[in-house]
């Protein structure tokens, strides 16, 4: 998908939700785990797609967190690969994010590029910069693909080494950022910056001020939309901010994909509000 | 595995060799194709099979690589699940890796644990440290699984941010290793160090005396054993050093299980004479 598409869609919908799907089978409604049985893949398959069609009206991306299925075996990746393959054929639109946070030496990060973009059909993937550039640029060059590097994530271990400040005072999350502007354009990276920190949006433009940001930490863990948007929002948006757990567990009952999608609207109605504030689409 | 099981096996076998599993169907014996005709699991687990029982004299450990199985879908994961569970049944003291590079927040974190640890029932899973210590913790704490934290790799993108000096001098993957130390004791945790600066052995020997060190880069990426050994080797030996494509594509003829055979029987014969200079066992 290219930036324009991403752009429009944001300016219909007055949307920039992504709804995380970190599809955990031990929080899944009853009626979902009655039904399947003791078989995972149904188990993933009918929840996904109840939420999924239950909250398109009000996000313009999903985001599958990869270790959830993985952590199924056979079985949950080839519920991943469905779930992919589901949002594709009956929501052209949303874009499809790969939470998978990959990155190795020039020759496996080119087999993970093959298994998300020519695979999954994923329109972008998350990857980890620690490795360094010929990390990342396998990933790079796929016609309406997209990176997601990470940048300053959202938990609290991101202290640890993100914010470690090199001799002249640039902070590791910054020092990413620059670099890994030499290797791509706005066209095909985005970069994840958590939203626990919002004041730290402000530094973030400084560095990349044309970038769509990737936002978790809205919602579960405690972000405020209101500061990401005031700090981090550009003229055509720039931002896809995640929610997972406070949309697709919103209830547990035979509701549960109702209530995602009263959550999904209630999120985006504020979203339309800033984007009227901060934005010019 | 524990700590002193490994030890042993090396002592025993004379060998610190680790074979990489780094299955890529482009890259397999015409015989294997042949017969697995457009079946990719059919091929791989002949491969592999036919791999790890010639190689498994000359080496401790194997370490299948997650993307080159990823690549092949639902497919290539049951062929990785099967990889483990039949050097597992096969070769039960040999120690199984899986090169992974995981890391993502805790929730996500002990997810992938569950993936690796109790659904492949691997020994230890390459762990990116960028997101920080709540991204490593909970891969730790499994009985006799062990976190192997990438410190400083092998590949020429580890200078973009792994040599990053902080005010204090420390460069990045030392304070890696000085944080994480602090996580974890060396029964639990090791450190990838890739062999192709062999003089930053003694550094990383400043911040990690006693904790094993996973090598890649010596064959195809041209680092010295030699090197490695003088100035990372410990009293214990302390190092277990990767070998994939100049081991497992050693010969492309229906010889290629022998011819990886003997290329790993090399290596274990240089191994054998370093043992016995630098270490005690």
């Amino acid at each position: 998908m290219t930036r324009k598409e991403l752009i429009d869609h944001i300016g219909e919908k007055r949307s920039f939700l992504c709804v995380g799907l970190d599809t955990d089978i031990r929080k899944f409604p009853p009626c979902i785990l009655e039904k399947a049985g003791d078989n995972a893949y149904e188990a993933i398959m009918a929840f996904n797609k109840a939420i999924v069609d239950a909250t398109a009206p009000y996000c313009v991306a999903y985001k599958p967190n990869t270790a959830f299925y993985e952590a199924f075996g056979t079985e949950g990746w080839r519920a991943l690969a469905d779930t992919f393959a589901y949002i594709r054929a009956n929501h052209p639109r949303h874009f499809i994010i790969a939470d998978a946070k990959r990155g190795d030496i020039g020759n496996t990060s080119a087999m993970y590029a093959r298994a998300f973009f020519n695979d999954l059909d994923a329109d972008a993937l998350t990857v980890a910069p620690y490795m360094g550039s010929d990390s990342v640029k396998p990933f790079l060059g796929f016609d309406g693909k997209w990176v997601i590097l990470l940048a300053l994530t959202s938990n609290p271990g991101s202290m640890d080494f993100q914010l470690t400040e090199d001799k002249d005072g640039s902070r590791l999350f910054e020092k990413v950022i620059r670099e890994s502007s030499t290797w791509a354009t706005p066209e095909e990276m985005m970069y994840v910056v958590g939203a626990t920190r919002g004041e730290m949006f402000r530094d973030i433009r400084r560095c990349a001020p044309d970038s769509f940001l990737l936002v978790p930490g809205v919602g579960a863990q405690g972000g405020s939309l209101e500061e990401v948007c005031r700090y981090g929002m550009t003229d055509d948006c720039g931002l896809l901010v995640n929610s997972s757990r406070a949309i697709i567990y919103a209830s547990s009952g035979e509701d549960f994909a109702q209530a995602a999608a009263e959550a999904a609207k209630a999120v985006a109605g504020q979203m339309a509000d800033f984007l009227g504030t901060y934005s010019k689409i």
